[in-house]
């Protein structure tokens, strides 16, 4: 699993940890704790599932202060739907994180992942802090990419490093997805550590640009989880000149940021439940952004597409047919549909029978874009998207049990 | 395939056909013909896709006149996407059947299903008409089931007998669905005939509610098609005191017909690609209709509880996490969650680990309800669902070629 993770990953004055405390059933890592040896700015966006996990509530809670010292994160459950339990349990791990590390209770972070519904093993996680605390070492951070995974196959992990006001910035983040991947905010697990100094109303702005441009453009399932949840801790040891808001600095660590979040959001939907192929669905000159992405969306989450995207099929027709019910107001005698480079569709018809063979081989490729012009305007929308194929619904049929 | 034929499955006053005129690649039947022997009341109610096929916008101009004789059924090609071409092919199959049967073209009907994108075979189609009509006969409509079918695995068809405004009416209807199928009108083709003398106005007024409460509450995969077309053909011949709006008559015949399309809506979703479960999604105590509708439909579309329902999985966590992101305004902690009489969530949370055995014994039924109560209000919703399972992506991959 090494190879998934960037040479020298660690961020200067954070250390993490990893380890399997057994709430998963299997012998694998289920445990992770990220800590900043200093105290940090913080901020993190969460779930908009009118179902939000206990960790959610809390961590959304207290990431409002703008700062956080620790992250605390399991798999194996998701504390979802276990109410004032929930709650408590999580209040209770705080505690004993934050009296392990000497620090504030409040500046404790917690997330989940998991089966919903089934509360923590508190006992067991308990009895595993001393140990996950003990271990906590610059080097951990692979440790914990492992240790949130799920039904992901692999750790998602990536590394930024460049110059802002003055200092070489790190920006390392873990990220795990999978399943219940929607564009609909933060759609799943992902912690960000820098050195960087930066205001928290700058970091705060930072990441909801980030976000945007990055795990809100992906899509497996449509659907979105009670426990999203993307946090960032920045502890200025770069000892670079604080970022502020609306300044050049601010601007190059938003692209820093935004280019991480993008190679972990694509890391992510590429790891995606029976994933084989990642589609780019590119909707361009639509009258208005909402309904260049009305069109994305219908297209990116039809099942009939995607099961002709596992198939290889140039079945131009569904992506046509998903753009026409997507709400958006198109005139389908005007659409024109490509694959990468080869038109398969000109003014709402098939542009040839000579297009199937290089639109198949399009098709065959592991990653490619189908581009749709709607000819009405000038705003466009991109969202990542994934097959379907019979490792899906394998998957997804047996998870539980 | 005759065990799935109604008995005596005629209507007086309509003759019907269906052979193998070679549309498909294989030697099933693709080309039908329903024929009312007088001129008959017509109504009809077709996609809401913004892409059209030529039969829909064909069809939907003609219907307009309240009358109808005679409908052309092909399955193999969707004649959807192929421009003007496609019209006037449609209008020239349409000029042929009139000929044949010395009606006015435009009392022919159209309707087209199959894959999108490619032309009408129009010479093999042709050729085939003498001999179509030739072979019009009041049996035909067993027949006519056969020809329309694409990937469903049997014909669907259903008849209702009872006494209208002092005579037996007939109404015998054909269907054909199995994918694109979802909740947003006639999501399928669907053919009714019957001899009740019927005025256009009630037979539209009572269509139209008839579909509300049927073909509109039946979802398999979230896609609506550029074909969906659902006519109806009254000709009067029972020789009952003809049906009139807001008459005891015209809530008789809407209750009929609501049976019949009901009947057909259920048989279509049980065939469903690659079904092996019907679901019943049941919302209730939602503030508003559209609330409940919004919860019924993001719980029966989402992939990750339809392969629940595949795998058997008491997984009510994705259920109440669907509901959650369903952009319904529900309050988490006070929904309840039945599998037919087994109460799964108590307000919001488990209802206890001794309910996961009878959970478990009800999904293992091919026909169950799920239940939400949302404890809000008085309205509700229910949506006919199906599973997901590794056949749906097998059929769906491999549907073209």
């Amino acid at each position: 699993m090494t190879e998934h993770i960037p040479p020298d990953f660690r961020v200067p004055g954070f250390l993490a940890a990893g380890l399997a405390a057994g709430i998963k059933k299997t012998e694998a890592k289920d445990l992770a704790l990220l800590y900043s040896e200093v105290p940090a700015a913080a901020a993190g966006v969460f779930t908009t599932n009118r179902v939000k996990a206990a960790p959610v509530l809390l961590s959304r809670e207290r990431v409002k202060s703008g700062k956080g010292r620790a992250i605390l994160v399991n798999s194996g459950c998701a504390n979802a739907c276990t109410g004032k339990k929930g709650i408590f349990d999580g209040q209770r791990l705080s505690r004993r994180i934050a009296s392990s590390l000497k620090i504030d209770p409040r500046d404790v972070l917690l997330a989940s992942t998991g089966v919903i519904g089934k509360v923590l093993p508190l006992e067991v996680m308990e009895k595993s802090i001393p140990s996950l605390v003990a271990s906590l070492s610059s080097e951990g951070l692979a440790d914990a990419a492992l240790a949130i995974m799920t039904t992901d196959t692999k750790p998602k992990a990536a590394l930024v490093r460049d110059r802002v006001n003055g200092k070489e910035v790190t920006l390392a983040g873990i990220a795990k997805g999978a399943g219940m991947i929607s564009p609909k905010m933060a759609t799943l697990l992902v912690f960000v550590l820098t050195d960087a100094a930066i205001s928290s109303g700058a970091l705060r702005k930072a990441l909801k640009e980030g976000v945007q441009g990055s795990f809100n453009r992906i899509t497996v399932d449509g659907d979105t989880s009670t426990n999203d949840t993307l946090l960032i801790l920045a502890n200025g040891r770069a000892g670079n000149g604080r970022i502020q808001p609306a300044t050049p600095g601010f601007r190059k660590f938003s692209v820093l940021l935004h280019d991480l979040l993008l190679a972990l959001a694509k890391k992510t939907v590429a790891d995606g439940e029976g994933v084989t192929k990642v589609v780019r669905i590119l909707v361009e000159r639509a009258r208005t952004a909402p309904e260049a992405e009305k069109v994305a969306r219908a297209v990116a989450n039809s099942p009939l597409v995607k099961t002709a995207f596992f198939g290889e099929d140039a079945n131009w027709g569904r992506i046509l047919c998903a753009a026409g019910y997507s709400g958006a107001p198109i005139d389908a005698e005007k659409v024109d549909i490509f694959f990468d480079d080869v038109q398969v569709v000109r003014k709402g018809q098939g542009a040839g029978p000579e297009k199937e063979e290089p639109a198949t081989a399009v098709m065959k490729k592991g990653e490619y874009t189908v581009r749709l012009d709607l000819h009405r305007g000038a705003k466009r929308a991109f969202l990542f998207t994934t097959d379907f194929s019979f490792d899906y619904v394998k998957i997804n049929a047996s998870y539980r049990s």
